[in-house]
């Protein structure tokens, strides 16, 4: 499936309501639930998105917009939302992603982009060069990424507590 | 993380909402995609589980309350969705399943389980001696699955249109 400006926007305006939908109001039994050492709580992931809508998408959008002279993205720090997310509670977290979200939206939007526009390059610092379509495209696959994510850390919880039927679920050993 | 009555029907109760605000009013791009031949889309996977609120969760619940002569399941049809949901939008579908869900945890509410009832037997056709409290967190975990297939799905569909980016995106190769 090529991408498609209006059909991933759908997708990006849905996720916060998809992950308040999924979280809020559950005890942290779930919400802090990981996947092992080293793997991220629904709480943890939630807080690497809204760094993303801070430090990634638009800002990476700007700078391949400008075609200035450098135009290589700053690399994003995947570790960011332990610091940030400090001291924050869950729904803090949920209000936070949405807000931020439908700002980013609305910048992106704003913008009006053509085809010609989404054929425009910038620099990645692991990859090298990449299209805004690109980028966009990775938006979206990002936040199916984190659902799936979330639901899977979640679904483990019960990997014993299922019995037998864990060989019918394919998500307690993905 | 054991089983807990309260916690799993916290769970129970959020996915039909959770997946209304994922798929409502997206474009059959979307809702119709599978990773393949013989996989699901997120309108099959629907139908799969309102046919679980019909023929799975509860009536086997029923079964093993019932402790009568014959305990085993009657085996549950994979492929029913394919039947039963013919002519339906995926709007219909949320609604069904919404609508069935309730009904269900107001049937699960009703039963005030406690200990000595979720340790209760049933006969699974495949794996033999199952218990309730087997039961009722496979219901969970199986949402849960459910959940994540239906996000990763999606993610797929940009699988090429993210370009370089796919090697940071596990969820292309699950």
């Amino acid at each position: 499936m090529d991408f498609d400006l209006t059909d991933g926007v759908a997708v990006l305006e849905r996720t916060p309501a998809a992950l308040r939908t999924m979280l809020a109001g559950l005890p942290a039994a779930w919400t802090d639930a990981t996947e092992g050492p080293e793997t991220w709580s629904p709480y943890v992931i939630l807080g690497h998105l809204i760094h993303g809508e801070r430090a990634d998408w638009i800002p990476r959008a700007q700078i391949i917009l400008a075609q200035g002279a450098d135009r290589r993205f700053v690399p994003f720090d995947r570790l960011a939302q332990f610091r940030e997310s400090e001291g924050k509670s869950l729904a803090q977290l949920l209000d936070e992603f949405a807000s931020l979200r439908a700002e980013s939206l609305r910048t992106l939007a704003g913008w009006r982009l053509d085809d010609a526009q989404l054929a425009l390059e910038g620099e990645h610092p692991a990859f090298g060069t990449v299209t805004l379509r690109q980028l966009l495209a990775t938006w979206v696959a990002h936040d199916l990424g984190h659902i799936a994510q979330t639901a899977r850390v979640m679904a483990k919880q019960y990997r014993e507590a299922v019995g037998p039927w864990r060989a019918y679920l394919p998500v307690m050993d993905r």
